[in-house]
């Protein structure tokens, strides 16, 4: 995708405001109650609040909850809503209705994926990973490594930055490669059907994490022919603080993955009470106990949203936000050392840009930064993070960002006592 | 407990009024919105909507999540709500603050924990459980069994109404016991400190599953020395369709217990973003992923209600229900070969009463009382189960509920072909 981004020294907010009368995909942000006088730039932690969610979810608890009680299992389709919006979660990430199912948290659906992955290749003993992973999947790798490992634990493999990469840890012993698409904190992203492609060379199994990739970049699973995948529904989809993960498992594996974790909603005849468990047809058998419905009902609404949302135009948005916000770091940030972490090849880069100064504390630096108005976060050690969800942010919201930034840096307001480290903002 | 029922020959509708206007716990009746014209007698399977739930979850919605944002996990207390809701179940289970922790899906929990167990006795190959338990629990087991045997599955040994008791199959080879306190059947309750003390006699681990107890039963685990215990908020304790399983961990094996799934929500120091994991303190280290947290809105505003409810009261009221219904089912429905199979001693009684007949199917008699505004359930192959929660069900509703199964049974209305078994609900 090639950008014209306008050359730094046109750009004002005059030109921010054309671009935003411009944008077709303008008329999301009337569709989200986000609070006067904020500029959100965090959505790839929590997505905003969709007008909707409120009302969805309020008709939930009254009248099938309150009203149906019991009887809303069938009648309002809960047990089966888990692969009704892992259906509508399919096309956001070239997958086919079928092979999506929601799960509980997406730390879980990760172990759930995970083992299954290493199941399928029980003569290797290694799961390769990356250092700058999230944390969690690192964790959950430990406890997979640990469970699935039979007589000894499965050994890992971390690729890094500064260290080994994929290519030099691939090999016939390496049963699973588990890699997320975007990083949390960099914004930098995988090639997804390229490494796909060398993971299988290699015989292993690719296990993509999709956190920071539904909903704000481009994904195609079943185009790269990848394995398993999971991901989270609260940040770009917008599902409410900690809505249910998703887990994709390609059609080809289904009928020989066996999850971990075999709970009665994985169960073939779940009603059937058998002793015995015996797994459902198709991806159903990754979901494990009863889906916490409130939080589903919220995604529910987020993903009517997305049923508007044309895809190219989202992710054409989002590269002009993004850069848009690089080309401001640059031409006015750079007196106080500020660079961007973030790849500057648009096909690298998710929808995030990260920076860094060695002038200021990035943690006061965000915290001047919310008492502003501008809602972004800090990740340690150094990087200042800020999410471009093209749902709702806008050009002018970039250029007011950044001119915050630069009366944060310029006035050392964020020297003042008040914004030094406390406490840690998810 | 000792109660004086009135003498069945006794009883009218009037006796049940009387009985509800001299109820302590009547008021609790006002504080849950219930469809007019049903007899709701599933609060055991999904618990019914408290009058305050729709707006606390709805100000969750706007305020702290329209509004607060990402700063709502700080602001809100949202990373704590699964430790500071878990200290307000603690009391109802004879637990400890600091004790308790919300999960994920109850079916989730039980592995997290049941692995934990398990690791406690590594020596020992052998996980007990009963033939008769909820499903998943058996099913769970099995995952528990392969992933946490190391080299070779551990082995299960299953007692049973007809086979096997607990002291037959205990021996110094079994690790772990998991046995579901109330049954979800029968309504059978162990005696829970009797049970935990016979095994850990024989050296093992006693885990509770108190999904059919919470809110239901007096449950002590500290007086009875118990070691782990699960169960959800669904039923009894009324927090919404699919509200968060929560976990007990006994205080003296918090600092060596290691959890099956080791997210991030349990690590030490969350926001370090360290490479490996290290657990948390306490219980909190069986966290796992982000919580669901508008289903646990649903449900913290259900622990308010708790708040205010008294204990004995709770159990004395439920014992009269039940055995009002065994009352009015011995005096009225014999003639139809209606037989009681829950436990007539009050001390092994949950607070559901399930009955069976020959003459009738119960799948379709229960479908005819729902279409008549009594809602029970069926749990094949036989049973017709009602559950009885002594904050909003009424002796007079125990009253219209037998009324209303007696001319089911006189009419032979269920033979109507709508009522012939087509699904199943939950």
């Amino acid at each position: 995708m090639s950008l014209t981004a306008p050359a730094t020294h046109a750009i004002d907010r005059a030109t921010c405001e054309a671009l935003d009368a411009a944008d077709p995909l303008a008329g999301f942000r009337e569709r989200f109650d986000l609070p006067e006088g904020v500029v959100y730039l965090d959505g790839n932690s929590l997505g905003a609040l969709p007008r909707a969610t409120a009302g969805h979810v309020q008709r939930v608890i009254a009248e099938e909850w309150g009203t149906g009680l019991i009887r809303s299992w069938n009648d309002a389709g809960w047990f089966t809503k888990p692969q009704a919006l892992g259906d509508r979660i399919a096309p956001l990430i070239g997958a086919a209705a079928g092979e999506v199912v929601l799960g509980d948290s997406t730390s879980a659906s990760l172990f759930q994926v995970a083992v299954a992955a290493a199941r399928l290749r029980p003569e290797r003993r290694v799961i390769v990973s990356e250092r700058g992973n999230f944390p969690t999947d690192l964790y959950v790798l430990e406890a997979v490594q640990e469970l699935a490992g039979g007589a000894a634990p499965l050994e890992r493999r971390l690729i890094d930055d500064d260290g080994p990469g994929l290519d030099e840890v691939l090999g016939d012993d390496v049963a699973v490669v588990v890699l997320t698409h975007v990083n949390y904190r960099t914004g930098r992203m995988y090639d997804l059907a390229d490494v796909t492609r060398r993971v299988h060379e290699a015989g292993a199994i690719m296990v993509w994490d999709l956190c920071h990739s539904v909903g704000a970049v481009p994904v195609d699973l079943n185009a790269a022919g990848a394995d398993f995948a999971f991901g989270c529904t609260y940040k770009y989809l917008n599902g409410g603080p900690g809505s249910p993960s998703f887990i994709w498992v390609a059609e080809r594996h289904q009928s020989a993955a066996r999850p971990a974790i075999t709970g009665w909603h994985g169960h073939a005849d779940p009603f059937s009470f058998d002793v015995g468990y015996a797994p459902a047809p198709g991806v159903t058998r990754f979901r494990v106990g009863t889906p916490q419905l409130l939080s589903v009902a919220a995604l529910e609404a987020s993903l009517d949203l997305w049923e508007d949302v044309d895809l190219a135009q989202l992710r054409e948005k989002s590269l002009r936000l993004t850069e848009l916000f690089i080309s401001l770091v640059d031409a006015r940030l750079a007196a106080w050392g500020v660079e961007v972490v973030t790849p500057r090849q648009s096909a690298r880069r998710g929808s995030q840009v990260s920076i860094r100064t060695d002038r200021a504390d990035g943690y006061a630096v965000v915290q001047a930064l919310i008492e502003r108005g501008v809602i972004g976060d800090y990740r340690a050690p150094d990087l200042m993070r800020f999410g471009f969800t093209p749902l709702y942010v806008t050009h002018a919201d970039v250029w007011d960002a950044v001119a915050v930034l630069e009366d944060v840096l310029a006035t050392e307001v964020w020297r003042e006592p008040r914004f030094a480290r406390r406490g840690a903002v998810t």
